[in-house]
């Protein structure tokens, strides 16, 4: 979520946050390229939806991850989209230097609190990927103040890791802490494998919290068993205030072998506003975002029951 | 549940009981007709699997629901099953004689909380059906102790309906209590639109619970808008200990449009089992029923993430 003043204000009419990842961990995983135009057009039309942030790229290069080298054009498309938070991944200190210079309002640094997981995903230690974090705050405190953008480390493979099996619980909240005194403004709680259940989100977000307190705002939940909008339920139950998610169910990571799709956007926000929790989203108009994907897409597979079934008539 | 008293003895070793509809509610809206070998073999399968019951058949006129002919001879199969409950549905007294003179542990009667509904399904108003639930308990009063099923009303469209929207909760409330007036042994809370939410779910859970206290045990939900797990959950968490779910999803209801697909078994197994909450199934050897569905029914889908991802390392 970004703190920038104006921001705050207009947060207040909305319960969650919805952070649209599509762009950036689904595009990163599709099978196809998508082309700059449809990225700008897809970004556009789910700010018109209502979405209030969206991470629109990845600041990595182009030679280890595919269809991101538009990634300062795309930056620049989202700052031209009023209210938009606009949110960026970079795996190193090089990478969010780059975001800064283009403007990003949120930067995502991926730390990993399984090693085998970190060295696989970035090539560097969860102690070195701390002192990433460092290194990158240190670089965001030098830029004016109205200037820095949000830091937030994302802890991966929280809730269990494919390589190494279970995650220590205390390794997450060494991790989270570590972060935070390095300069983090945020921690995320990222499910990079599936592998969550509903009393683990609920358990594990709690005691995140009890460490960092509001530097913990949200998850990032996998739907690769199912459990994501069960998991995503926990983590509201739990307090989040923010959840990550991808329209169509986009993505996945291609260095935690089976770990495929984020939960779908459609879906989301189906479960919360039938509940009365506000993300701010007109569900039909985000339902409409779908074809931008598909024609650009034609390769990929979109998920979601709502969008395939049509929305009940109790839906307001 | 069953309440034999040599089947509740076999159940002090799970937490929460799966009952498993897919014979039923899955064939009676798969695109397929399936072989009376292949249902016993199915059947065979998921007992071996560990699931304690099954809802193996309805007993309905042919000419209405297809491929439910072979009703009393798959019962007669499901009774050779050691420590399995055979469950039936039945929409009216006749049906449920003679799933009685079969044999069956336990006749559902689906009572609809929507009028419209109601009469779509079964051609009779609420009160008609409540008379219906009074027959056949005065008929069951007329076996001998110990040949008794037990007899089950399901609340249909208690969370909603396709046809009226909205159903109001103290109908839910009315209705669960005159069919234990009537002489129900249990009322379930059915989701037969899919149009519950996990909040909902909990609320009308506890609420109904207050009115019949142990005569609710469980929850029948659907995934239509993709919020079954999340919903099975919420249920969990309001005290139930029993769910339906059907193999690989199969099923809905022909007569709430745009209602497909039960939960997954697989998937709710996996989600249940990952929290330590015992079912008593071995989700490998479920997994394998998959297979004389899909052999069976060519022409059927069959969803669950489980089984299509693997089970991760770190389960159980």
């Amino acid at each position: 979520m970004c703190l920038d003043a104006e921001m705050m204000i207009v947060a207040v009419d909305i319960d969650i946050l919805i952070s649209e990842v599509g762009p950036r961990d689904g595009l990163q995983n599709a099978n196809g390229i998508m082309a700059t135009a449809a990225k700008k057009a897809w970004i556009s039309a789910q700010a018109r939806a209502g979405c209030r942030e969206v991470e629109v790229c990845s600041f990595v290069p182009p030679k280890l991850v595919k269809g991101m080298a538009d990634a300062t054009d795309i930056v620049a498309h989202g700052l031209t989209l009023p209210g938009l938070t606009v949110a960026v991944l970079a795996p190193n200190l090089r990478g969010a230097v780059d975001a800064m210079a283009a403007g990003a309002h949120k930067i995502t640094l991926p730390v990993s609190v399984s090693e085998s997981h970190s060295q696989a995903n970035v090539r560097k230690s969860r102690a070195q990927m701390v002192e990433e974090v460092r290194a990158v705050c240190a670089h965001r405190d030098q830029l004016e103040a109205g200037q820095r953008p949000v830091i937030e480390a994302g802890m991966t493979t929280a809730f269990g890791c494919t390589i190494e099996g279970n995650v220590p619980e205390r390794d997450v909240l060494e991790t989270a802490v570590a972060c935070v005194e390095a300069g983090a403004d945020e921690v995320g709680l990222a499910d990079t494998s599936g592998m969550a259940s509903p009393q683990q989100v609920k358990r594990l977000f709690k005691l995140t919290k009890a460490e960092v307190d509001d530097a913990l705002q949200g998850v990032h939940l996998h739907n690769t068993y199912g459990l994501g909008l069960a998991n995503a339920m926990a983590a509201v139950e739990a307090g989040a205030t923010a959840l990550d998610s991808s329209l169509g169910g986009l993505g996945g990571c291609p260095f935690a072998p089976g770990a495929s799709g984020n939960i779908v956007t459609e879906d989301l926000v189906f479960m919360l506003e039938s509940q009365g929790l506000r993300t701010g989203i007109d569900l039909a108009g985000l339902i409409e975002c779908r074809e931008i994907i598909q024609a650009a897409l034609p390769d990929d597979v979109l998920y979601g029951y709502v969008a395939e079934v049509g929305l009940p008539k109790t839906f307001k």
